[in-house]
């Protein structure tokens, strides 16, 4: 514990900014596609980004069977080679089988992991808080929360995540809710405790959390358009309004113009997917149970595409 | 029509800034307090507040007989006297009765009306598309919508509100949704229509909406403290953070510790309205079907007020 | 109150069968039509209807102005003419409001009340028992509760039902939820306390509520088929599966190819309106906020009525 | 494939009746209770139940590590010794990790599979279409679908199930939905095609369910009184209405005195495993994330444990 003890302390300090939750490249096989993995990573290190988090909802944990996961662990470790930190994701239903992927990230050198609550029951507040308590307890690797209300039917309410943020072992939290009065919450709590890092997931809120105080976001178009993405963090550090206003038109059209374009819950991800195959980084494959869009949408999605890569460009 | 645009484009012009949903003072039979209501008022004004949107949720328009919604529109705009704009809620779901107090409100002189979606049956979105439409068609004063989704069961999309944006007599939205890539997705239709109006409704979300672009903020709290939540605002429109970042943890405070004190669905409500008692302002008394808050609460609420008042006069 | 107890003990002894929910047939121009309403009833009861009801959702209650409704009530009781009960849907978000209806159902005749609870804010048991007991209090005529969870957004928990139903004005309940497990707990509520009506919405569910111990079915579709509906209910106090067999199938094709023709929430209603429109009795007009379903989905709907017409005609 | 299409024929027909979704017996260590399993075996079979359903809900299928299911799967079926057909429950988010358990099943004489949609991201017809014609297609047992939207977030569709009742390897479905106007649907489907299994979850709804046309029900209730549920299935076959009417209150009195005995998520199965550790089958041990209720309601659920217990013993 020790050890771990180490990392909070020094680890936490310099976890901020950009951290794309990555895809997971996948060949027409449905296995992993381990020479795209190494593009991808490049291309991420290239643009600057602060960290990586993979296996996330973006890096379709849940559809993964474990041999893809543990892969994915390791080469990831060994392409970033402590560039920067890895968070990995081990959500799961079952404590054990999440316990046994923080051990694996342990094993390859990541520096934390990264929990949504289980899935399947219906959770209220006093279970989480247990379960949570129980899994940072054994972690061999500090731990992020996730809370993801879309997906996990439970809000990881902002008391039980106060209460979560003394354990020593968890570090902090990354919200996908979308929800702004209870990220404001989590704000508050850091406040009170300025090392327990918040991280906010939709990428359309990154300027206005930054700069109430958030650490960083988790951010999908990041996978795609990495310095982008550092560029306007930087920008919301710096307080460059100029430079603001001019970048987050194009992040909202990322967001309506890639992931939006087709009511398949597989929108956002193969969004993503399409364009990292326009850019020559992966195929497109997803994985069963999501379908991915039509054809129709590939192209409207790679014609949009088009416009925004001509956008980015003009920004200088 | 034509005496409605020359509104739309003068009053437009100046709308923004902090707007108070009012409470609606009631005496313990359930008339209106007419006292109460000028004591309110006048609070209000001298409290620098940029407009007044009566009849909202937090005036429990749908729970007040006509009657009395009849006499608190011409009352508050008898006292507020075009000293700022008034916005009177006409929210029903029956559209002959929406109509009915959009006319009573001009007939008093009211600056807009504002209305949520009928909310008893689930619409889709041809649905609202079609009665915001009709609706505007119709109404003698410019109209806001109102997007309350944990109220209406239905949120008004963004290519909804893209498309109802160009309509002449409607002229912005309220959103209490507190979903922040939807409030981005506003902003964006904002600025590509720089007129249209967009409030905030969370008031914890103040900041952040004026910091990307919205108007202001439709601030419960800004019955109990309007001048806070006036230099709030301003704060974000000076760009002074380190204002900002001292009155924002008690804007926090008062989310928590006065709108959060009970898990009554009255609890935002009695919260303003206990607070409203303790400064002496009007009872505490709200409407069936919803139930005020226990004693121990009320208790509880009041002293928390107690030092929350403290801390606001210690900012100077 | 001496006159009131009277009527329950005599009406509630004979409330039970088939009673529709009339739909409110209406003018292009929005006002209620009379020769359409005088064709119904009588089509109604000709057909061997155990009862009315009136205003309710399939009545559009939420979507007509007051005079309408006032309208509708005055000439209903006049037509029925005390030949079976009448009960008028108050479903408002207003006490008052729905108590002045009330006195109208009383004074002209009606029989019985029946409420959903108020439906804008979100309401606890507790909320939705004071409302309850409030509005019992209050009501000139015998009030029946109406559960409707979809339109609601609340439950009216079987502990709360319970509780109401020992109310000497309240003299039992509509449940539309199409909760099997909720509506097991009603039928254990009238096991206990045998005065208590209890009706079942969901027409697709009247075999085995009836043959559960429930009193009848509040059916839409008997509206188009009166005596079909009628039939079903004699065959389930009779015994007779074999009838309950040939039947059965009939009313699961009038729900699936009368009302769900079409994803527009207005589907189930369209589907009765246009049903009778095909059969002279009124026209296929609804009210804002819902739209009638497309061109394609009503000629949909008629081939599949001349379809089920053929089957009914055919069960001899 | 031949081989798998004799099961169909040869299965279907005699799958009906009362199917408990056995828990899964746990050491305060959290590893499989065998002894307490061969005791759970034997009271099952001795009561006369018609099958085995493993690993469902009931069973903590989602929270149990691989090692466990193996062993319970072997050892069921080793215990049961194809006294009765078993089912095993496959669900989980990752095709590959429920096949994985399909060839457990099948090598250890299982006789179906059963198994809900991935349950993380939301999933609408298409996906679930998909997923379960290549589930279907892979697995080595005939599959049964599994519809529980509460701990899914989806619902399949009566259409869904139509076009999947089609597929050679899907023999049937068990609906956990308690939506009775669903349920009705899955009926019209067996009406077209009688070998097409339909089971009801809730226990409360087996005498309407069954009297409708259903097989049988996937009753909770039946790891604790086997042969309750067994009769009562057998009055509802008989027609014994009498004999109904003197178990159905018993059978709700277990749903409200023994399931609903507190809020917490787990309060099904607690009640479950509280009485089963009561008749001295097994301890009351569950998994994470799930809390067990507190000391007062095991206390409660002991105290209506004995009055139930007492009047199925003066049922005769």
């Amino acid at each position: 514990m020790g050890e771990y003890e180490i990392n909070k302390v020094e680890m936490s300090g310099n976890l901020k900014g950009i951290i794309p939750p990555t895809v997971t490249p996948l060949l027409s096989n449905g296995e992993l596609d381990k020479k795209a993995t190494e593009r991808l990573t490049k291309h991420l290190l290239d643009g600057g980004v602060h960290g990586f988090f993979i296996l996330g909802t973006t890096g379709e944990i849940s559809s993964l069977k474990p041999s893809i996961k543990k892969e994915l662990i390791s080469l990831t470790c060994r392409l970033v080679d402590r560039a920067v930190p890895v968070i990995v994701g081990i959500t799961h239903t079952a404590l054990d089988s999440s316990l046994k992927f923080a051990k694996v990230a342990k094993e390859n050198g990541a520096d934390y992991v990264v929990s949504a609550p289980p899935f399947f029951f219906p959770l209220d507040q006093q279970d989480i808080l247990a379960y949570y308590t129980r899994l940072a307890d054994l972690s061999p690797l500090p731990l992020f929360l996730y809370n993801f209300p879309a997906m996990t039917k439970c809000s990881i309410e902002p008391d039980t995540v106060e209460e979560l943020s003394k354990h020593s072992n968890i570090v902090g939290i990354k919200d996908s809710s979308g929800n702004g009065v209870y990220f404001q919450n989590l704000l508050s709590i850091k406040r009170a405790n300025p090392e327990f890092n918040v991280f906010v997931g939709p990428e359309e809120l990154l300027v206005q959390s930054v700069y109430s105080g958030a650490d960083g976001a988790v951010a999908g178009g990041a996978n795609i358009f990495p310095s982008l993405y550092v560029k306007l963090y930087e920008a919301v550090i710096a307080g460059d309004k100029e430079k603001i206003n001019r970048i987050q038109p194009i992040i909202m059209e990322i967001s309506r113009k890639i992931y939006a374009c087709s009511g398949k819950s597989s929108s956002y991800l193969s969004g993503i997917k399409e364009s990292l195959y326009y850019l020559g980084i992966c195929e497109s494959n997803i994985c069963l149970p999501m379908l991915s869009v039509d054809n129709a949408t590939k192209e409207q999605i790679r014609h949009n595409l088009e416009k925004i890569i001509f956008k980015i460009k003009t920004l200088g």
